[in-house]
């Protein structure tokens, strides 16, 4: 195709204006992170000629740069050797309970009933895990424990709900201190190196543009740029859209999760909500656009020996449970405002654990509640009213307010540290195009886009509000691979 | 055209596959509520042949079963001769910050801009409006006057961020003890009787179901039923969508925003989000989907002189703000879970104001804080610790946690009455289309469908978090407007 157009726009391209490809395959992937190697494997697998575009210079996306989890269960290998016991029910329970409101609970149950093979899948394309499990606060495991609590199941309210399984499964890191093969790499290496095995392609340094549709309706290319000369791109089966999710666009967020503003976390350049957009110029559907993943940036280890009080100096969840459950709430409901109140005997606990990487400093310390009412802009008596409260229940060890676990409870007594918490949170949209649990895309009509099928972050997935830790890396690699085999099934009717 | 194909598709119909046209007209606007009437008056008078079509067997929308009110400032004459002072900046200021986060401030800047005259132009087209103001909190004033704070200007924290006035424009109601006549219907009458004195056609019992589209993608028409016949509709300008928001779909609402289902209010069945999903199928953006006007049913009286709290027993709002903020607190952000506590003196003064209309009766009445802590399913000593902190500082007249306003702070004292507020919100969405200052509907590309016009709440309008009474109405008349001039001058190639 002759290089020509300067500015870059979503609109399709007519598929008999494309006047020669300069690539072509049965199956074309745009996106080479754990979504994109995922349906690369299995369409590889399926028969498909496959071929991978790929915006940056290598294989990884934002997976690679990732700590790991997956989050699985439903009794997979892996939970099974370290001692729990977890059903498919159990899972399907929590999952529709603490990642809502408007699951997707036909995408849950797949998920779900799939999950244990899914696991054997990764070990089976090399996936390393440890057979350990990490029993401690945090966001991730100290060392490189392969499986860990990662979505508050062991905390309130869920606890009570239905029996907590620890779901994080988490792929064997090496060489940990420098960071270079962390588990989102660990991950990513073999899925790649799984699908090169298989005789999958891939073409880097590409920025897919839009996409050629035929005058049915039916995708049957891809328009990218390479070094400012446009390519079109062939896909004989069908096109995979992975390309990752839109916390890089700020209209889009702006749009769409406006708390996000200006605090991507977890994501990379590269997921600028370009798949979504090519998509819904096809008139495809989106759902959950608003929702988000949210990082609280504080030691966890920290977190469960306080008290998080909000700007009028009132607690507002359970400090025990997963930080991203606590992220979601200080930015979504308490103004993005929070802070950690520890007294001496919780903050030296927490150091002891050597699970908290460095001795952190707090904002403020003092024995006057005043003081630090006066400092974290509290009313007068703010701090000291939710001090007695949860102290005169935390001298039997329950928390009835929150739920805390009795293990984390103890009154707070004589100087406190506080720590500022305020603009503490970053995070990524889980919101996008909607898709078959047969990762087909959806238009508003209510039909599959023919020839167009997507997964990972430029989808919506089994996350429509809350969060957990490995569902990201869990979907994209789970609904990927439906998007693979989908697409190397994919009738191929003459054009 | 003939009327053969049974189900109904959002999927854009070619032009060159119409076979016959059953109406032609410059302008075709589908929907007869207020921002389908105030689009007709507008491109009426700018020249075009304008047909409305519309689904019911008579105009009005949901418009006409309103209260009526309508968002204006920046110093209309109702402004001025109840004697309060406004500006276009505070305005915007007010409006920037109450209505966010992630406001469209061309729109909004467009909005204040306009409004003084806009009032005017309402005037002008017959909405009576009484010079009287209304003081006291509620959803609606007690009598007929015209202007009220209806969004909050006056409480806590916008008070402090900027001079507040009162913006609720309320046409005079007639007769209100039948409800016949209230302020929507006042507000729709004249403007209907103003398009038909211009000229103006409609068409009811029309179900849209679809645009006609040429090929270079400009909307030349709607495809629509009445009576299961199928009918094609020619808009030689342009088309005009103002069908109301997606309230009623439930789909659409379990997609976008979840905390909505099963609790729709201030909306009408037809508004099934049709008009969104067919721009959809067109390519068109949409934006803020999530956002939604909340009501907490409850009256105002009462709940200024009380105190609300969370199923935890805390509090999370000043009382004496607007009710819609109230109820998107308690919905979005304290589990639909509210209750209100007042003392004997409180509720006694409220009803005394005789604007509670009905003396109601509290879900609990008790001395004994233990007991209604019990009742109320909170923590034991959890309502003593929240209202002893209140009462410290009710005592000196101030509420530093909240910011209520000293004329309602005054510690709670004796037997307490309180209302069960869990699961009392009702509302409609609030996103939709994205469209341009001029009500041009956007492709994800960024640029305008051509032909193509969108106003009121199938669009994204001047709210994209908060929310006041009168934003609905004034959005959709405002950019309703917009959206009939701008079809009216819609250059018209041949097709």
């Amino acid at each position: 195709m002759e290089a020509t157009v300067s500015d870059s726009t979503v609109v399709p391209t007519a598929h008999d204006d494309v006047i020669s490809w300069d690539y072509q395959a049965d199956v074309v992937i745009a996106g080479y992170g754990v979504a994109g190697a995922s349906a690369a494997v299995e369409a590889a697998r399926a028969g498909a000629d496959v071929l991978v575009l790929e915006r940056s210079g290598g294989w990884g996306g934002a997976a690679a740069m990732a700590g790991g989890f997956i989050y699985l269960g439903g009794g997979t290998a892996l939970q099974r050797a370290c001692g729990f016991e977890d059903t498919v029910d159990n899972m399907k329970t929590f999952m529709k309970a603490a990642f809502g409101p408007g699951t997707d609970d036909e995408k849950i149950d797949a998920y779900c009933e799939g999950s244990v093979a899914h696991y054997d899948w990764l070990v089976e394309a090399g996936v390393p895990f440890r057979e350990a499990f990490y029993g401690e606060p945090g966001w991730e495991p100290r060392g490189d424990e392969g499986l860990m609590y990662s979505g508050g199941e062991n905390a309130a309210p869920f606890k009570d709900l239905v029996a907590p399984a620890p779901r994080g499964h988490l792929p064997q890191m090496e060489n940990k201190k420098t960071g270079e093969r962390g588990g989102g790499y660990m991950l990513m290496k073999p899925l790649v190196e799984t699908a090169e095995s298989l005789g999958v392609r891939a073409e880097y340094d590409i920025r897919v543009e839009s996409l050629v549709v035929d005058g049915d309706g039916r995708v049957t290319g891809i328009i990218a740029k390479r070094y400012g000369s446009r390519l079109a791109v062939r896909a004989r089966r069908g096109v995979v859209l992975a390309m990752g999710s839109f916390a890089f666009d700020e209209e889009m967020v702006r749009e769409h999760v406006p708390h996000l503003l200006g605090r991507p976390g977890s994501a990379i350049e590269a997921h600028d909500g370009r798949a979504i957009r090519m998509c819904q110029a096809l008139g495809a559907a989106t759902t959950h656009m608003n929702a988000a993943e949210v990082a609280l940036h504080v030691d966890m280890q920290l977190v469960a020996r306080g008290i998080l009080v909000n700007s009028s100096g009132q607690r507002f969840a359970t400090e025990d449970t997963y930080g991203g459950i606590l992220g979601q709430e200080v930015l979504f409901r308490q103004g993005n405002s929070a802070f950690l109140v520890m007294d001496e005997n919780g903050y030296e606990s927490a150091v002891a654990t050597r699970s908290v990487m460095a001795r952190p400093q707090p904002t403020w310390v003092s024995e006057s509640h005043a003081e630090l009412e006066n400092s974290m802009g509290l009313p007068p008596y703010a701090l000291t009213t939710t001090i007695d409260f949860y102290n005169r229940h935390a001298l039997t060890g329950s928390d009835p307010a929150f739920g805390k676990k009795p293990e984390w409870v103890r009154p707070l007594e004589g100087p406190l540290a506080v720590f500022d918490l305020r603009n503490s949170t970053s995070g990524f949209p889980l919101g996008g195009v909607k898709t078959t649990v047969d990762s087909e895309v959806l238009h508003v009509s209510g039909e599959p886009i023919a020839g167009l099928f997507a997964a990972g972050r430029c989808t919506s997935g089994i996350c429509s509000g809350g969060y957990a830790s490995g569902a990201s890396l869990g979907d994209g690699s789970f609904f990927g691979r439906r998007a693979g085999i989908s697409a190397a099934a994919n009738e191929t009717p003459a054009v």
